[in-house]
C-alpha cells in the first residue's frame, strides 16, 4: 500500500477543491450555453458553509441562493447575502425569524403549499406591517409536498389567502423524482415535467391576474437534463460541487468528479472473515445507503486509497457507530489487499449532504497527494 | 388534536428528565441487587453531554466513563472525569492525545486488538516515557473487532508485544451481537457469551503470567440481562438513558420508557395520498432505520402528539433532508388522523445515538406537558 498520510485527524472530511471547481463550472457551462438568461439560485444545504458558499455562488456568477433551514438563511445573512429562498413549507412559528431578515434588508422569500399556512402569513404579515415575499410550492411528480400544476382551485385559494398583506412573488417546485431517473431519458423527462408543472402554474395565477414574476425550480439530476427553460427565471440545485455515489449511480456523475471524502485509518483486522476495521463507522459516514436501491449497491461507501483512488470492489459493507468493516463485494475475483493497521483510506461517500453533515468541517485540499497538497480548514455549520 | 404547544424551534429534540433518570436507576438498582461489586462505567457517546454524563455517573454511583471518540474524552476531562476508557482500536496517530490526557492526570485506558497497534504502543510510551494503559479487545461473538478468547497465541503476542513499557490492565469485549437478540433467553446467552469470553481470555493472560486485572464487559441488552457477573470487574453500557425503538423491538425496554424525541411541526398534507409532512426529516431524524429488520418496523419513527403519546399506527413512513412524510401503516385500521398545519408532533427515534447526534443539543422537560413543563437547554457536542 502507499505510504501517502494525510497529516489530519481520523475519520476527517476532505474536500478536493479542483472537483469542487470543476463540479460548479459543469453547472455554469451548461445552463450559460443552453439558457443564457437562466438565473442560478444554488442551494446551501450541502455545504452550510459561508466560505463554501461564496466560492460557488463566484463560480456561479449567482448572488442569490437557497437555503433548507433558518439557521442557513441567517448565517449566509450575516455573510452578506441578500437574495435568500427558504425552501421548505413555512409554518406561523418560524415568520418572527424570517421577518428579523427582512427587516434587516434580506428578501427572504418563504413557500407554502396550503391556504392554510397562507392565512397564517397573512395574519403575520398585518400584525406586524411587514410584506413577506412568498412562493407557492408546486408538486411536480407526486414525491413530496406541493400543490398539483393543475389545481387551480387550491393555487387561487391560496394566492386570495395572501392578499396584499402578503406579496406573491410565483411559483417553485423540486422534481426529487428524477433521484430515481437512471437513464438520460428519464432525467430529460423529469426536466420537462418540472419546468411544466411550474410555468403551468404561473400561468393559472398570472391568468386569475396576479402577479408571478418568480417561476423557479430544480435539482440537481434535472438542472444537468434540461434543455427547455422558457419560461422559468431561476435554477436550483445543492449536492452537485460535491456530487457522490448516488449521482454517480444515476450517471449525472462520474466516480472521479466526485469531491467529498472520508478519510479513515484502518483499526483492525479479522483476517478469517476478510474484514478490515476502520474507524470510520456511521459517525462519520451518516447511516443513508441512497445506492441501495441503485443498480450498484456501494452499501457504506467505496474505498479508496489515501490519493483518492478506488480500490477494486472495495465497500464499506457495514458501520457501528465509530467503526466501519470493509471488505470485499462478494461477487468479486478480487483478493482483499493487505493494508496494514495505522494506513489511512478514504471512503467516497453514498450521500454527500448527509456524509457532510456528520462533520464539523471540511479539510479542504488542493491536490489528491497528501506529499503536495495544502490543507485548510473550513467549518460547516448545523441545527436549526 | 390537542392544542398544547411547546415553545421551542422545530425539528428539536425533546429529553423527558423523569424518564432518563428511570431508565438510569432502572440499571443502577438491577446490577446493585445482582452483582453488588460490579462497578458501572456508562458509555457517554449517546449523551455527548457534560451535564446529562454527570446526571448519569450520579445517579449510577459510578466516576468512571467509557467514551467512543478523543473529543468525547478531552471534554469529560476538562469536565473533571479521571477515569476515561476510549473503547475503539487505537492507532498511533491517535495516541498523543491520549498521552496529553495522562500527562493530565487523566486514567485514560485506550484498547487494540492487535500486535501491530500494541508495538506502535510500547514504542510510543518508551518514546515518550510514559505509561498508557491498555486493555486487550475481546471478540465474544465475531460482530466487530477482538481477539478470539480462544487465540491465545494472539492473547500473548499482545501482551508480550506491550511489554513493560505500556501497561497492560487487562481485558474488554462488548456484546454487540445481543442488538440481534429478541428473545430474553437469547440476551441471557449473549450476556453469558461476553461474559465468558472476557473471563476467559483473562485467565490466559493471568496464567502465562500477566496481570490482569481489569476484566470489562457490556452492551445495553446484556448488562438487563445478564444475571453471572463473577470475574466481571465493570460493566459498560450506553443507550439505556434514552433507550428508543430498538430497544423497544427487542423488549429491552417498552415504548413509553423512551426519554428522547424529536419535536416537529406539521407543515403541510397530501389529502389524497394520506401523507401528512413535518419539518422533520432525516437531518432531524438521522437515516437510521435499525427497527427494519425487527419484527415491527417503525421505518424512520413513530409519531406521538405534542404530549408523547404515542398515536395509532402512525409512522414517519420516508424522509427528505428537511422533510418527513408521515402516514398510517398500510396494514392499519386506522383513519389518518386530522392534523392541521402548525400542529406539533413527537417522534419516537429508532436508534437514539444516531438521532441525537443530528442536534446541537437537548431541550430538557420537566414533563410531558408543555402548559406545566419547563424547558432547559443541555449542548451536546459533536466531532473526533
Amino acid at each position: 500500500m502507499d505510504e501517502a498520510r494525510w497529516d489530519i485527524a481520523t475519520p476527517g472530511l476532505l474536500l478536493d477543491l479542483a472537483r469542487f471547481d470543476a463540479n460548479a463550472r459543469r453547472l455554469a457551462d451548461r445552463t450559460k450555453r443552453l439558457a443564457p438568461d437562466l438565473a442560478l439560485r444554488p442551494h446551501m444545504k450541502t455545504l452550510k458553509s459561508v466560505e463554501l458558499g461564496r466560492r460557488l455562488t463566484h463560480a456561479l456568477g449567482a448572488d442569490a441562493i437557497t437555503v433548507s433551514t433558518l439557521a442557513e438563511a441567517e448565517a449566509f445573512a450575516k455573510a452578506g447575502y441578500h437574495d435568500i429562498l427558504y425552501a421548505v413549507g413555512i409554518t406561523r412559528a418560524k415568520l418572527p425569524r424570517v421577518a428579523a431578515m427582512v427587516a434587516g434588508g434580506v428578501d427572504c422569500q418563504i413557500v407554502t403549499d396550503n391556504a392554510h399556512a397562507a392565512g397564517e402569513i397573512a395574519r403575520f404579515c398585518a400584525d406586524h406591517a411587514v410584506q413577506l415575499p412568498v412562493l407557492i410550492e408546486i408538486d411536480c411528480d407526486g414525491q413530496r409536498a406541493g400543490v398539483k400544476p393543475e389545481d387551480r382551485e387550491g393555487l387561487l385559494a391560496i394566492a386570495d389567502t395572501l392578499g396584499q398583506t402578503a406579496e406573491l412573488r410565483g411559483v417553485m417546485t423540486h422534481g426529487g423524482g428524477s433521484y430515481g431517473a437512471v437513464h438520460p431519458g428519464e432525467r430529460e423527462a423529469a426536466a420537462l415535467q418540472e419546468a411544466d408543472a411550474v410555468r403551468s402554474a404561473a400561468r393559472i395565477l398570472r391568468e386569475a391576474g396576479f402577479q408571478a414574476p418568480t417561476v423557479s425550480l430544480g435539482s440537481t439530476p434535472t438542472a444537468f437534463a434540461g434543455a427547455d427553460w422558457s419560461g422559468i427565471t431561476e435554477l436550483r440545485a445543492g449536492v452537485f460541487p460535491f456530487f457522490d455515489l448516488v449521482m454517480a449511480g444515476l450517471g449525472v456523475c462520474e466516480r472521479h468528479d466526485i469531491a467529498l471524502s472520508v478519510l479513515t485509518t484502518v483499526i483492525g483486522h479479522q483476517r478469517e472473515k476478510g474484514w478490515i476495521l476502520c474507524d470510520a463507522g456511521w459517525m462519520a459516514l451518516s447511516r443513508d445507503r441512497g445506492t441501495q436501491g441503485q443498480a450498484v449497491d456501494c452499501f457504506y461507501g467505496l474505498v479508496c486509497d489515501a490519493k483518492g483512488t478506488v480500490l477494486p470492489d472495495l465497500i464499506v459493507q457495514s458501520t457501528n457507530q465509530e467503526h466501519g468493516i470493509i471488505t470485499v463485494r462478494d461477487s468479486s475475483s478480487h483478493q482483499l489487499p493487505d493494508i496494514e493497521v495505522g494506513a489511512q483510506l478514504r471512503i467516497l461517500p453514498n450521500h454527500a449532504c448527509a456524509t457532510a453533515a456528520q462533520h464539523q468541517g471540511y479539510n479542504v485540499i488542493t491536490s489528491n497527494d497528501p506529499l503536495s497538497a495544502s490543507v485548510e480548514w473550513m467549518p460547516r455549520f448545523s441545527g436549526w
